[in-house]
Formats: C-alpha cells, structure tokens, sequence
C-alpha cells in the first residue's frame, strides 16, 4: 500500500509549523502561568506518558469490571509514585491530572479533605487529616440522595442525637433519602463527610440555613466510616454499592458513583464536623461564633479548579480539531493536486477559531480566579467578608457558562472532524462523555445563573440607594451613562479596541440587567416575578459573565507579555473571543439600542480579518498547550499528523476482528442466510 | 423504607393525565398518520415488547462482543418473526424499528436494496433483488474511505476493466482508499455496494459527475461479493474488518462499521449496476440514456426517512424528560406540602417546551415529505424534472436542521434530568449516542445547508432575470415586498396569526437571502465569495428551512383535524415553535429591520402565555406518541412514573455489584490503606 497521502499528515503539519508568525516557547509559558509551573507540568506529564501502567487508549474497550480495577491500579501506582519520588502537593496533584482517570482520588482530595479542612475545628483536623493525608483511609464526599439534589434544604437523612451514649444515630429513613451519586463511595471509599438533618433536643435542625447546593457553605456534616479497615466489608447497618453504568464508554466510568443507606448507624458525636456549631454533650445545638462565611473560601476554590479544569479540557478538543482540520482534506481539487485542507473553510474557522480563543480566555479568566481566591481568604482571616457576596456571584456565574461552553465545544470540535470524530479512537467521544456532568454537578448551571442574577438585582437596587458596587460588578455604577449613550463607532476598524469592546459589553449588561430590575420592580409580588422572568433574568447573568471574560482577557493583554509575536497573536484572539459573542448575542445589542445592524455588520467584518490572522497560527496556538500524545489520546489530534496509518493500525486491536469470521455466524448469520431458521434455536 | 416518597411518581402523574385539556386518543392518532399506520404500529410495538429477545435495558454494560452478538441474535429472531408471521414490508420495517437497535438491516434493507433499486437495470435487479428479499445474501453500502468521504470526486478505489477475461478488477491503490465506515460491512455482510473510479480504454472516469456526497445520484456502482457464502470467510482479495468501538456504551456500537480493502479483485462486468451507464464488451464506456435524475428519487426516500426519523428520536427524549420532569421536585416547600415539581419552572419550561413543539413540527413536516416524495416519483415517471432543484435544496436541508435541532435536544433533555440524566438507564445517553452521527452520515450537516444556498442564490438570480420560482421557494417571487415592507403589530396577541408568521419568516429568510445574494453579486469571483460569505450563506440557508417548517405546521393547522381540543392545542404548539425561533433568530430579524425589539419583546410575552396553555397538557403531549416503556428503556421516562424503587432496583443489576467487597481490593486499595505499596506487584 506505499503511498504518498501515508506521509500528506505529517508533511502538511510540518508545513504548518514552519508558517507560525510566533515564538511558540513563549506561549507555552504564558499558558502554563509561570515557569514554575510549568516546569512541574513537564516532569510529571512525561512521567505518566511514559508509564506503561498508565494507558489509556484501550478504554473505551473494556468492561466495567476490567475498566474499574484498572482504574484501581492506575490510583495505587501513583499513590505509589508520590511517596516513592517525594512528589510536592503541587506535583502529585499534576500527576494525578495527567493521569487523567475519574477515580476515587478525585473525591478524596478534592473533596473530603476539603470539606474537613473547611468544616473541623482544629482539634478534628489533627484526628482526621494525618490520616487521610496518607491515604490510612480513603473519603468522599456524601451529599446529593436519590431524591433530592440542588435543593439541599430537602435532604432526608438525618442524625438524631442520642445523649443516653453521645452519639449520633445516621439514618435513612425513606428510599428517596438514600445518597446517590457520590464519587468513590460505590466501591472504593472507607468514610464518608457526609450531611443530615441534625435531630437534637426534640427538634429537626434541618440542614440549617443552607440556600441550594453548592451554593453556600454546610454546617452540619458527618464524618461516618463505612467500610471495615481490616476487610474492606460495609460496617453493620451500611448498605452501599455502585450506581451503574454512567454515559461513555470510558469516560466516567471508571469512577465508582455509590448509593448508600444507613440503617440506625451509631457514630462518636465527635465525628459531627464543629467549626461552625456543634452539639454539646447535653444535646444541645450551639453556634461556635465561627462567622459562617468562612467557608466560602473552599467554594471559590472548588470553582477555581473548575474553571481551569474547563480551559484544560477544551485545550484537548481544541487541539484535536485543530490538527486534523489541517490534515483532513476535502473538495477543491486542482488537477495532480492535494485537496483542500477543511481548516481553510469559511465555516470550518467561524467553529473553530472562536473555541481556541475561548480557551484562552477561560485560563486567563481562570488565572484572576485564582488571585481572587488568595484575596479572599486573607480578607476572610481579617474578618472582612464585605467582597463575599460579589465573588460568590461572579465565581457560580463562572463555572456556569464556561462549563457549558466547554462542554458543547468538545462536541462541536467532534462534529468539526466528520464521521471519524465519531469514532472513540478520536479521544473527543470519551472527553465528552466525561466532561459534560461538570455542568450539573458542584451546582446545576442553570440555578448557577440564577444566583449571579439574585446578586445583579440586588447590586442595582443598592445602586438606587446609592452604594456602590465593586469588583467585577463597579461598572453598574455607571449604569445611568451605559444605559443611555450607544456605540459610536463607524468604522470597522475602530472595533479593535478594547475600551470600544469592554464599553460594549458593560451597557450590554447593565441594560439587560436594568431592563429585568425594571420589570421586578413593577412586579407585585418579587418572587413571582423573579420567577416569571427567569429566562431573562438568565440572559442578563450570562451577560455579565462574558463581561467579566472579556475584561480579564483585555486585563492580561495590557500586561507584560514577552515573546516575538505573542502579544500580537493573543490581540486577535481577544478580538476574536469578544467579537464572536457580539456575533452570537446581537440581538441583545440591538434590542438594547446599544448597537445599529451596521455596527454588527462591521463587527462581523472584523472577526473575518481575525480568522485570516489566526489561520497561519492555528496549529501552533494549539501547539502552545504542549498536551502529549498519551494525554490527548486521540489519533485525529496527534502531533505528528500521522493520522491515517495509526487509524488503520488500531482498528485492528478490535475485539471483534479477533477471529475473522463473527462468533455469532453459526448461530445467528448462516440460519439467516441458508434460510434455516426455522429449525435453529435463537 | 416505607414512605410516601415512593409512590410520589406514580400519583403525580396521574395527577397530571387528569388534568389533560385533549383527547389524548384523538392526538395519537394525528401523531401516527392515520389509523393504518398506527394499527401497525401498535402491533409491531407490543410484539417487540413482549419478546425478551428484545430485552434492551442492559445493553450499556455489555462489552462489544456479547453487544454485537447480541444484536446479531435480534436480527435473526427478527426475521423468523418476519417470515413465521408474513408480516407486510410496512409491519417488518415497523418491527425493526421498535427493535430499536442498529445493525445490518439497516444498511441492507434501507442501502443496498435501495441503490439497486435505483442504479441496477431490469435485468440486475431480476439477479440480486430476490436473493435479497430472501436475505440469502446480506449487503451493504461501502462509499466512504479513510482519506474520502464528503467528497467523493475523490474517492480513489479503482475498478479497472480487463476486456481479456471481461472483468473489473477492483483494487485500493492507497491506504487513503480503504474503505472505511459502512454500517454491516464490518462483521456481517456477503455483499456491498461500492463505488470506484472506473478505468476503461485506458481513461479514468473518476466517480463521475458527482458533485458531493449524497447530494447527487452516482453513476458508478458495482456489487462486489466479500464473504465466502460457504463459510463466510473473506473471499481471496478481501481484507475485511470491524473499525472499532464509537461513541457510547451501547450506542452504535451493536452496528459492525467496517474496513474493506480489494487486492485486485475480480467481479463480472455485469457486477456493474448499468441504469445510468454501462461499459461494453470491449470496454467502451456509454451513458443509457436514461436522465441521471432518476435516481434523486431515492434520495428524496432516505432524507424523507431521516426526518421522520428525526420526530421519532426527539418524541423519546422529550417524553423521558417531561414525565421525569413532573417527578422530579426540588426546592419551593411549604411546610409540610411536597417540593415544586421541576416543571413548574421557567427555565425548565423554555428549555422544554419548544422541543415538544418542535418534535410535532418535525412530524408535520416529514408527513409532507412523504407526499413530496410521491409527487416526485410521479413527475420522474412522467420525465418532468423541473421541480428537482428546488426538492433536493430542501429535503437537503430538512434533513440538516431537523437532524441537529435533535440530537441537540435529546441533550438538552439529559440535561434537563439534572445528575439522574446521566445516568444510562435514563435512557439519554444512548439515545444520543446512538442518533447524534445523523449530523454527519448521509450529508455533513454543515455542507448540506450550502446545498440550499447554492440553490437560493441561483433561484434570486432567476427571480432578477424574470423566472418565478415555484414549490418552498415561490416566496422569492414576493422578495420586492418582502424586502420592503415590515411588521406592522403593535399588540402581543397580533403574533397568535398563522399569516403574521409565515410573512415574517418569509420577510427573514428572503432578507438574509438576497443580502448574501447582494454580496456576491458585488464579488469579481463568485466561487471566491461564495467561500468568504459561506457563514452568511448558512444562515440564509437555515433560516429558508425554518420558514418551510413553520409553513408545513401551519399548513397542517389549516387542515381539517378531529378530536376535542386536539386542534386547540396543536395551534399552541404551533405558535411556540415559531415564536421561539424568533425568541432564538431575534438578531436577524432585528437586523434586517423587519421587527422592532418591542415586537420581538410582544412575541416573548405571547411564548410564555403559550407555554401556560402547555403545563397542563405537557404529560398528556408526550403520551400521545404513545411509546412502549420497551421503546424508551428509560426509568426516568416510565408511563407509571415509578422512577425512584426502579432506579434503586437497577443499581443492584450493575456488575460492580456482584461481590460486595470490590475484586482489586487485596490488589490495590489494601496496600493503598495499609501503607503496603512498597512490597505489591502492581
Ligand atoms: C457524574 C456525577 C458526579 C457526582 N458526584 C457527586 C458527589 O461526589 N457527591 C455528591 O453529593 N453528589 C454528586 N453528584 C450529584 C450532583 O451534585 C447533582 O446531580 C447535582 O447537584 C444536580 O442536582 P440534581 O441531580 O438533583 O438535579 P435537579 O435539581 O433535580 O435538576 C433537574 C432539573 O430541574 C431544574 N431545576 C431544579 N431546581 C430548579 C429551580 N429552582 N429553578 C429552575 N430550575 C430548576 C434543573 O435546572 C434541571 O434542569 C454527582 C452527579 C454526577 C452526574
Ligand atoms: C455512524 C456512521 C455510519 C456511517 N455509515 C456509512 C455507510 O454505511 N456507508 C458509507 O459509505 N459511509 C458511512 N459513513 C461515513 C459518512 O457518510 C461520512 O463520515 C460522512 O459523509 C462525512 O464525511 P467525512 O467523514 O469525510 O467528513 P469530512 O468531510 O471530512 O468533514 C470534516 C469537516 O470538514 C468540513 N468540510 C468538509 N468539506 C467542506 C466544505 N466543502 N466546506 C466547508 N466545510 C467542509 C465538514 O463540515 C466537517 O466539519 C458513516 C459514518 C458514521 C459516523
Ligand atoms: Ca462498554
């Protein structure tokens, strides 16, 4: 079979390289945020890459048995990995996210341990945290019931305080009260945090003063043990087990979802988490003074990752599309010429361009997160939780859009690869399949958007009474100016601009947002009306999202960004990000008035002269996010290009061509075939 | 674990059923077509439901041997059902449909038939077509190769005549000329349809006068045997095989897409299927005569099927999420009282309703297809092609919006399940999995809309040059006043006017036409434009559909339509899949000038009183499509509403479950807790 299109791949992308207008170096260290972290980076993704145990590939091909203990393997060989190299906390949690596995680790480090930190006083940090920190036992993270989720107030399982011995009693006491969902508990977990009604001194404390999940911070959780820590076996009066297969072949399926009962379960009063109240040994509940707002900080941190998580996992898709675009030809034939390369394609590049753009500005947006994160808590040690309210707002509005972004991005850079997008074998299936529960957990999206727009309304009316909003929520002082003076410009080239931008999406948002206070304030009853305009009030909340990107994408641009070429290439991205949402959001600017149909026009114009800037650059902006081979897992996004030989090569590792003729033929084919059903057994 | 939790569903429902403003039998049967039709539904659908043969529900945890296996054990039980019972075409293709499961049939019965149907002469037809009535030969439809698919001016399989023995010799030259993707082909088929580059007299006559996938007939087809009828091994030549596991669990995954190389292979010149063409004895090529247009015929068939398909798929998706819907309950709680059922919400609402609306819509519009299709067959007969340009145009287009308005909604569905969506026995996953590559196979979604542009753009330059245009598209003719004058409401309850929508979907889709047209018309290279524009050209395209589905529903409305309160609420219906395509397009109908945003703010007012004319009937709407629990295999979606018992009863079905404590434990969580790592064997 020698033929040239073997080598067109590999030589196309070569080719592509070499037209790269930027120092690709450079970008790489402005993606990784710093050399630090970088350097981080690079050592533990070639540890995994090159680690035979941690092949990924054949995923999407096993079973759930196979594809569980696996991923059990893959935990306990980096478990072993970190104590034998003496890896940092920095390191063993790169190694785990090159690793890239759902597993129960996911849960106890991101979650158990959190929580404990968050919710112990300190004397219950000392007891558990040693522990869990050498892994003596393994947590997660019990909240969501079969039937109960978001709203978390409505939760069932309860813990009755039983002075006669100082304990609690945990129990679930319906079917619709058993926890469902929790990551590593099905299978792997030996506790548990986990949250009940507190039942003490003859009253149902509820799960107290909670608004929604993930929303505000807990007070009232549990630590239970639930398996034995000699055999492994649930404790009496413990019912647990996986919750079954979970979309994706691979994909999340390698995490152990559980349910799990308790059925009058007895644990020390002491395993009630105390930092924010507790029970005395009388029974009595008692707030510990503990402002309650001091576990925000875990919030903002949980969101942080989040939205990092999101740039990471669209830098995959992204990449993957980006290379075989380049690769993949179709159409345009000249005579003894290649085809067309699809990247050249007018709606190949309105897809595409604006998901890489997308993905920088969710890690620069993820980056100011994560100085906002450390504002937060010195502010939190100084007892200043003035900020809360707009960083929990902006942090829940955050995660909301740019899970959703990513996670139909993933998708559509599936579709932007034709039919073999749709093979596993292209990494994009499984990537999907995996990401996009990040839109429901930690928070539905859609009752996410509504907490930003709870704040916006109340933002506005203290702008009524003359106080001033801060952070990402000051330009709603400026309300009266944004509602009322429109974009000036008329020119095409006066939309590279970024006052001219920030000023368009600022009155855009603020109008929406005014335009929905308006109507609330008109309303009789304000529930009501929150309610009857929630998809607006939903509008209005995405807007000041984007805003909010837009705005930390143009914050990175004026500052420092070494590297030839690499300021100007990240100005067309910005332009592209920005000018792409006044494309897809312009019937917001017109029906606001801020923008004529000429205006959007030229806009449009603009974000075609961007593309043209991006195309000789794609592949290396996709090349800056320096992923491997082994962390991509797609042979569509390899570097090399060499997509055809490696697709043909690994259809061949197909359980079924194991034997040539299909081992359902005698039974199931030939009967059909020789017309002998009639006397075949099916 | 008594509690009235439990039998929460099943009461809600009811609860629901009964407050049913139609006669939900009555709307059965305008969902089914006619009394015919649903007669043989209701048999089919039943007799799959009641053969365990069919068991489905555990599909997501078999690995792909026994998946596959599996379904070649339904394909077999099938057809002895087909045969034992003489069940009609209509009641096989029916029971094949309930069987709900991909496989060789498909492409058998709906690919390879179909293409000698249409490209085989009388003769051929007398030799293949009885062998595969009886399916003594299975077939399939091998097109696409590795390197080739949207294009098939590019395919590079040879089929080069050798006058000395009166063969073809069927050869892939390349690796790129694998073929690659055709569904049976794989695991399963005796036979296949292939299409090659014809070599004869010493020329290439490439594929011919194709101009791009599936959106022209082809000429130059063979029928190439590829398994031993003996033994089913690969004849001498052939190397044959299955490409690999695709996206989900089950999925498509029961389906053996295949690999195919020939090594100079053999087939009689009469393999050749010589409708349109033919090669002689001595290898001259000769064109029959016959038009080439006969075979649109067939295409119209399969895109009519598609769209038929598409109201299917997308009535499942919105039948599990609205009844999980009216379970489901969060938040909301008086004292004592139960949660707000989700469906109450706004949001939840709007995500919803539309695509009940928009799954009738399909219905009407795939039932108009199908009398397109026969009036298209009768002007063939006749040798009236006139009306083709304008059936192809918009059959290509319905196939590309109703295929991508649902695979999307069936995720918006998931999603709108919360965390349980996720899950597969909510029965989303797979759903989605399964139909999501109807954006790509049959025409890439996106490559089909430029169909359409093409087709308007030469349609507007007739309008200019005097031709009126006829059928979807003799708006055009309007486009002077279409262009010019605007919507004249002033009132919300003016938009509840059948010819109020029409003339705006019109005003738009003739707007944005002859915007783009204008565009080109000013461009020295119109190809070049055609490139530069083709996002605009999109739009256009899109929004042509819209206004002919929007026409078909209405259309539909005008018709006479029995039954109490059936027409009442079809008109809602009707009215919100308009009004939320103005909600969504808003931008274009601003831009354009043809509504002012107070209007378009009256059309969202109108929605949200149309979408309380739904919340009562919104179980009732789902029951109508009258699914089998066997069809939807979906717990969330049961008819009872008994989701929270069978979802917990499900759980203890997964594998994972079979031993309590889990198989890697003493592997690799015991030396994880018991700090043992140093001494095991990972
Ligand atoms: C993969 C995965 C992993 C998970 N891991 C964990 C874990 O480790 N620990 C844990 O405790 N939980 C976990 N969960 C559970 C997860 O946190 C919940 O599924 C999530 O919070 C959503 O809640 P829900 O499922 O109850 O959705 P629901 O709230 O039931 O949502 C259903 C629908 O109702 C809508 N809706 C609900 N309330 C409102 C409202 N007030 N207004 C408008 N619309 C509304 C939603 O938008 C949605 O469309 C996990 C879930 C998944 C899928
Ligand atoms: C599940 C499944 C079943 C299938 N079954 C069969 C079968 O039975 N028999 C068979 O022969 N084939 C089959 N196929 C193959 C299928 O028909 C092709 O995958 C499909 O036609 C798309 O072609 P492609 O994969 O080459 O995509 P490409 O054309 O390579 O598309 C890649 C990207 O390029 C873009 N693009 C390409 N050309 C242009 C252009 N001119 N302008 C703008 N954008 C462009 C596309 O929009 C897309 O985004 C199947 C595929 C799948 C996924
Ligand atoms: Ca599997």
């Amino acid at each position: 079979m020698a033929d040239m299109t073997e080598t067109m791949g590999p030589s196309t992308l070569r080719e592509e390289r070499s037209k790269t207008q930027f120092d690709v170096e450079a970008m790489k260290l402005v993606w990784a945020g710093s050399a630090a972290h970088k350097k981080v980076a690079d050592k533990m993704k070639v540890l995994v890459a090159n680690d035979p145990v941690f092949e990924k590939s054949s995923r999407p091909r096993l079973d759930r048995k196979s594809l569980y203990k696996n991923s059990l393997r893959k935990a306990a060989h980096a478990w072993k990995l970190i104590q034998d190299n003496h890896l940092t906390e920095e390191e063993a949690s790169s190694l785990r996210h090159y690793i890239d596995e759902p597993s129960y680790n996911d849960l106890h480090w991101g979650m158990f341990i959190p929580a404990i930190k968050g919710q112990a006083t300190e004397e219950q940090q000392k007891k558990w945290l040693p522990q869990a920190y050498k892994m003596s036992i393994i947590g997660c993270y019990a909240q969501t019931e079969l039937g109960h989720g978001s709203n978390v107030q409505g939760l069932e399982t309860q813990a009755v305080f039983d002075p006669s011995t100082d304990e609690f009693v945990l129990n679930s006491p319906t079917l619709t009260s058993t926890k469902w969902w929790p990551g590593g508990l099905g299978k792997a977990s030996t506790h548990c945090v986990t949250y009940a009604r507190l039942i003490t001194d003859g009253k149902d404390y509820g799960i107290h003063g909670l608004s929604s999940l993930f929303v505000s911070p807990f007070e009232l959780a549990f630590i239970a043990p639930i398996r034995s820590l000699d055999d492994h076996s649930p404790l009496p009066g413990i019912t647990v087990g996986d919750i079954g297969v979970k979309f994706g072949n691979g994909g999340y399926n390698t995490m152990d979802n559980g349910f799990l009962r308790f059925d009058h379960v007895r644990i020390p009063r002491d395993n009630m988490l105390m930092k924010l109240a507790s029970v005395t040994r009388e029974g009595k509940y008692v707030k510990s003074g503990q402002p309650k707002q001091i576990g925000y900080g875990a919030m903002v941190y949980v969101r942080t990752t989040i939205v990092v998580d999101a740039s990471n996992m669209l830098s995959r898709a992204v990449t993957i599309a980006t290379r075989y675009s380049a690769v993949r030809r179709q159409f345009g034939t000249e005579k003894g010429k290649p085809e067309t390369q699809v990247i050249e394609y007018a709606t190949q590049q309105s897809r595409l361009f604006p998901l890489i753009a997308s993905t920088y500005a969710f890690r620069f947006v993820g980056e100011w997160m994560n100085s906002l994160y450390a504002d937060v808590l010195a502010r939190i040690e100084a007892n200043d939780f003035s900020t809360l309210p707009e960083v929990h707002a902006c942090t829940s509005g955050l995660k909301s859009i740019t899970t959703s972004i990513t996670a139909d991005g993933i998708e559509e850079c599936r579709k932007l690869c034709g039919g073999h997008g749709y093979a596993c074998n292209s990494g994009l299936p499984e990537l999907y399949a995996a990401y996009v529960p990040a839109c429901t957990y930690e928070g539905d999206n859609t009752i996410l958007l509504f907490q930003v727009a709870r704040f916006l309304m109340k933002a506005l009316s203290q702008v009524g009474s003359g106080k001033k909003p801060t952070g990402t929520a000051a330009y709603l002082g400026n309300i009266q100016k944004l509602a009322t003076e429109n974009c000036k410009i008329t020119q095409g080239r006066e939309w590279l601009s970024y006052d001219v931008i920030i000023e368009a999406f600022q009155a855009r948002a603020a109008r929406l947002a005014g335009a929905c206070a308006l109507k609330l304030s008109k309303a009789p009853n304000a529930e009501a009306a929150f309610e009857e305009f929630a998809t607006d009030l939903a509008e209005a909340a995405r807007a000041h999202c984007q805003l909010i990107i837009v705005e930390k994408f143009v914050e990175k641009m004026r500052s420092q960004i070494p590297g030839r070429g690499v300021a100007e290439i990240l100005e067309v991205l910005c332009y592209v990000y920005a000018l792409d949402l006044v494309r897809i959001n312009a019937a917001d600017f017109l029906s606001t008035g801020y923008l004529t149909s000429k205006q959007i026009s030229l806009a449009k114009d603009q974000l075609r002269s961007c593309f043209k800037k991006i195309r000789p650059n794609a592949v290396a902006l996709v090349d800056a996010f320096d992923h491997t081979d082994h962390y991509l897992s797609s042979i569509l996004g390899r570097y090399d290009g060499d997509v055809y030989p490696n697709l043909y090569k690994d259809a061949q590792e197909e359980p079924l061509n194991d034997s040539v003729v299909t081992e359902g033929y005698a039974a199931y084919i030939r009967p059909v075939l020789k017309n002998q059903l009639r006397q075949s057994k099916l």
